[in-house]
């Protein structure tokens, strides 16, 4: 059966690779799926059609025959429960690398987001540059604990494993804050992750995407 | 093999049921395991032998024989997947149900952390007052989509499941602040969720820890 997902028609970071359907779309290479891509513009996000798919109005979607799904880290999932390549194998490792995966959006995600929400809905606010400061440093405290915990190993938890994808899809993020290469070994994490070929590809798709070139998906 | 999942030694929210360790116990309820709590302080919880399972500092854990895992949309989705009560058996459905398990900790609880930081961490700042209505609006933003998604149904997607555990779970912490009374079919989808017998024995059994009885797990 087809996987189609949905990516925005211009995503808001000109093809930085930001946007959650990198994120799918480097899950899908990974385990070497094919896959279609929808594009939606910001009004049709908003519409019934959209919403009946995902109720949130936003992508990436996932659609497979009667399956739709929404929500990266379902389609990451999902993804990773069907086909080999981002779970091991072992029923106990495999739990713990849905735990990193988890992490990575209720626990690494928030500060980062709340950063995001600082600098665009709130940068013209009377403080913004008082409050700034602080916002960063809750990431930090995050960063901080993450970088214990990774040490000088290659991935979180034994070989690349979904929970990877998904942090460090998350940490990209802030690297146009300066913030990430703060730590030496979460730099060194999130560049090991882009040099992946499968995440190469995805990258590519996305930005042809966003500088008009037609999608290869 | 015994389950054993960490608790506040004392919560800070003094029993009303809104640290994470409910969620875990109260899936356990669901599924009829039963579990024994080993409850941290707050110093021990930055102490390595806490980090060494959490490495963010945290409660709720959970471990059973080798496995030790953190993270509660993960230690609920392990549960879920592995005893009867909280996933439904057709494939498509299941993956529909760990959606609304990522949707309650990616895109509801982040908007609702971001109160709880402007009230705790930011509450004698300068700002509080004129920042507060910016974020309760997102919070809203939010529930309006979640609320027209629900409409007059009982649960988010057929029978109760981890996805409506989680983003029940999500919605409670919202109660204190009147917005989740804004939303009539919302606030009765929590009032169903917290009717369970699975739900009152997790909340009695976090209470006793907080008012000094013996905890019953």
């Amino acid at each position: 059966m087809t996987i189609t997902i949905t990516a925005f028609e211009r995503s808001p970071d000109g093809g930085r690779g930001l946007a959650r359907d990198t994120r799918v779309r480097w899950a899908l290479e990974e385990v070497g799926q094919p896959y279609k891509v929808r594009l939606v513009s910001f009004r049709a996000m908003k519409e019934p059609a959209h919403l009946a798919v995902h109720p949130f109005g936003q992508i990436p979607t996932y659609e497979e025959g009667d399956l739709a799904l929404f929500e990266t880290g379902a389609i990451v999932l999902h993804i990773a429960q069907r086909h080999a390549g981002l779970l091991p194998e072992d029923a106990n490792a495999r739990a713990r690398a849905v735990t990193w995966m988890f992490a990575s959006v209720n626990t690494v995600e928030p500060p980062i987001l709340d950063l995001q929400n600082a600098l665009f809905l709130e940068g013209d606010k009377p403080w913004h540059a008082e409050r700034l400061p602080l916002v960063k440093d809750r990431i930090r405290g995050r960063l901080n604990q993450l970088s214990v915990r990774l040490g000088d190993a290659d991935w979180l938890d034994g070989a690349f494993s979904a929970g990877d994808l998904m942090m460090a899809s998350v940490l990209l993020r802030l690297r146009a804050s300066g913030i990430l290469d703060e730590y030496r070994n979460l730099a060194a994490y999130v560049a090991r992750a882009e040099a992946r070929p499968a995440y190469k590809r995805a990258f590519e798709a996305q930005l042809a995407v966003n500088t008009g070139k037609p999608s290869s998906g």
